[in-house]
């Protein structure tokens, strides 16, 4: 999507490819929203590192960038012994996989890429043969996302007012994201409308990631604090919701998203708002049979107990190493207590009135009957 | 209550009078929860840049702050007129009163002193009558919260997990709390039981002051994001909730408090979970007839942009002039968005179990019909 870059506007995607350089491309998300940049990791080690370190996060991002960690690493490969070849591909994937071992998208996206290669009967062959598959693993995110867009900009129509939480949008994926896509389109489409950005507390991702895209991209959005949005439903201000999921329960329809995603579900129902949810086929989990199955995990205190910020004018002032201090953490809360940090929360399927994925918008109950579609 | 002081629990109170110095004696709440600190104002005009600049805060201390501040001006005038003395007064008054030019209690608190005086027939009897009205005043701040305390104390059974949200505590009164009341009544009959104290974004009282409270008391409690309280009720993990309010509507039980509150009592319903507001007579407000005429100031957007804190000590050491960066404003979200910073939301009479006041425990609806009890 669009990034404005020293005043003009430029095309980007959050993650891509430099054959000639041998080297995946991202987008160094830590710096976000505070300075943009592009950083290359220059072989399948250092892919790792951006995958486990935060450099890249984002189911459709993380998947791709291991898509291309495994064709660069097989790219790099000097050799013509298939036996040789097959011990360091082993390494380059249990390497990759470890930078984020609970994670299933990476896994999914090398399993393709390995599938791919297979039919290679020379070293050459299966290089190429990798390096077509990550491309094409890329692609198809995109395609996902762009179809989530079509079928989710239907919902929005001239006017209106959008909650949105956390961010699932382009920088989670290779690009236009789930929740932004359908409000891309829209805009593309010619509509106007207004999103409201909950911060999302404790890590705020609504107020740096996606209040980031949607200034790059020039929509119409305010930050509100989480506490903020029943009261504007209350006032009538807000008129639909639309939030990600990190898991989509396909025999029950419920919904595990970033932590706040359910008390917004509960304020959209009491509201008579339609609340929606968008995600790629990948974040269906067709086994569970129980949200309260789902692992809920606890996250570090430090996130509820302090903010993560550039410092002001002010101090900067006075810190002589400025660039190291540039983002800084302070402490928030009264220093001898502590903290709860659950990080995600289960959505039932009765708040949900609808589920947007790239085969079309279906009731959450109905992810089940249409699994053939889905998967 | 108590504070920890260098190792020791020392009482304290919000606000007293030192009558030897005529000086009005605050903690200095701006420091809180990182310093404990007693600062002394010297005359009226010092005690009403206090109340300007939050050295204190709290509808309560405020208006004891004020009271004290009326008699301190009546103390501090040298002579026997008493039209100089009344011409003198009416600058105490309203210098006092121009300091927080929107809030009722300092100016209801100074009408008590000022009726208390009038029936003094020398400028030393009138002084005399200002101190005793200015501490009757602040005893019965006191008393009305204990009172709060006893009637709210039957609510806590042992073992029971409790959420509240700001800070409606001692540090808002002259001692004790209206919300917190409940809560140090059961600590003292030897109940035991935990308190989730939402941080409540933009500005964070919960986790500054309430959680500092609870601290000093050894009252169990943890710190949650505001997004994490409908996980917690969902997974039956609180059994009850006591919020304060700026403002209760005695025609129709609606409660104007700091935002987010609507947001729990509307998950607190869909959890059966009990929703009690703890309230001192004064914030009723018997004219308003529609929470919606209730005005919600929309505050500055810094508030949600960024966040106050104690910088870490990575930072710490590279600042020189380390004292007067050691409470530091942070920018988290995107620079180039903007916020919407509703400071206050309004709870219907439906969604709230039961009002704790001095004169008792009371259903909202009912606050009407026991006005005469109440006034």
């Amino acid at each position: 999507m669009n990034v404005l870059v020293r005043g003009k506007l430029e095309h980007h995607r959050t993650v891509t490819f430099d054959a000639r350089q041998n080297s995946v491309l991202l987008i160094e998300q830590r710096l976000l929203p505070h300075e943009f940049q592009i950083v290359a990791m220059r072989d399948f080690r250092e892919t790792s590192r951006a995958i486990r370190d935060m450099v890249v996060r984002g189911a459709g991002a993380i998947g791709a960038t291991a898509a291309y960690g495994l064709a660069q690493g097989a790219r790099a490969f000097k050799g013509r012994s298939l036996a040789q070849f097959s011990r360091h591909m082993k390494t380059v994937y249990e390497t990759l996989k470890a930078a984020r071992p609970t994670a299933v998208d990476p896994v999914n996206a090398m399993n393709q890429v390995l599938a791919a290669m297979a039919p290679g009967e020379t070293v050459e062959e299966r290089q190429a043969l990798a390096m077509g598959a990550a491309e094409e693993f890329a692609a198809e995110d995109v395609r996902h996302c762009e179809a989530i867009g079509r079928h989710g900009a239907r919902l929005i129509r001239n006017g209106m007012r959008i909650l949105t939480h956390c961010n699932a949008g382009w920088l989670a994926f290779v690009d236009v994201g789930s929740v932004t896509a359908p409000m891309y389109a829209a805009q593309a489409a010619g509509k106007r409308f207004h999103v409201f950005c909950d911060e999302t507390r404790p890590r705020c991702q609504g107020a740096t990631l996606t209040a980031w895209e949607l200034a790059q991209q020039k929509i119409s959005h305010q930050i509100i604090a989480d506490n903020a949005a029943g009261h504007l439903m209350q006032r009538g201000e807000i008129d639909m919701v639309i939030v990600g999921s990190d898991r989509t329960l396909g025999r029950t329809g419920e919904v595990a998203n970033k932590i706040g995603t359910y008390t917004k579900a509960v304020l959209a129902k009491r509201h008579n708002i339609p609340f929606y949810v968008a995600i790629p086929l990948s974040t269906i989990d067709w086994n569970l049979r129980s949200g309260s199955d789902i692992p809920i995990e606890d996250r570090d205190e430090s996130e509820v107990l302090g903010a993560w910020g550039v410092v002001s004018n002010h101090l900067k002032s006075q810190i002589s190493n400025l660039k190291s201090a540039k983002r800084a953490y302070v402490r928030v809360a009264n220093p001898t207590s502590r903290a709860r940090n659950p990080g995600f929360d289960v959505t039932p399927a009765d708040l949900i009135t609808g589920i947007i994925t790239p085969a079309g918008i279906f009731k959450p109950r109905d992810l089940w009957k249409n699994r053939q579609k889905l998967r």
